[in-house]
């Protein structure tokens, strides 16, 4: 099963990364508001049977280990078909 | 309007940030098959007719000009509420 997880900057953390493309989009002369950058990670899955409880509760635990850093980032998961 | 672009390397792209993610994932246990890293763009867009056509356009320019390199990454424009 496919995933795709993805990871924000939470509300209130700065975004430097995000500022700087704001800061080009403007120069570039796009009417933008707020601009924040995240990262995105595809993930498959091998799930015994294929159950999509199952691939939800690996992925939450798999950012909680290691994709995302849960003080500054929040995450989101999709499952592909879902 | 809000929108999320998503930025993923080409298929047939090394992608060395999944390898090692993947390979990470594999160690604390997780049986993970491909993992792809990507990045993701949240923008805020002022569309005057609040079209969406418009919305999807324009963003559609910042990818070309600025969020990706098309020769080796692919992106994906999803637009809030739509």
């Amino acid at each position: 099963m496919r995933a795709t997880v993805l990871i924000r900057p939470k509300q209130g953390i700065l975004d430097p990364q995000g500022e700087a493309v704001q800061g080009s989009l403007r120069k570039l002369g796009f009417a933008v508001g707020q601009v924040r950058v995240g990262r995105l990670v595809d993930v498959e899955v091998e799930v015994e049977a294929n159950g999509s409880d199952d691939a939800r509760a690996q992925i939450k635990r798999m950012c909680d280990e290691l994709l995302a850093n849960p003080l500054i980032e929040s995450y989101e998961i999709r499952l592909e078909g879902s």
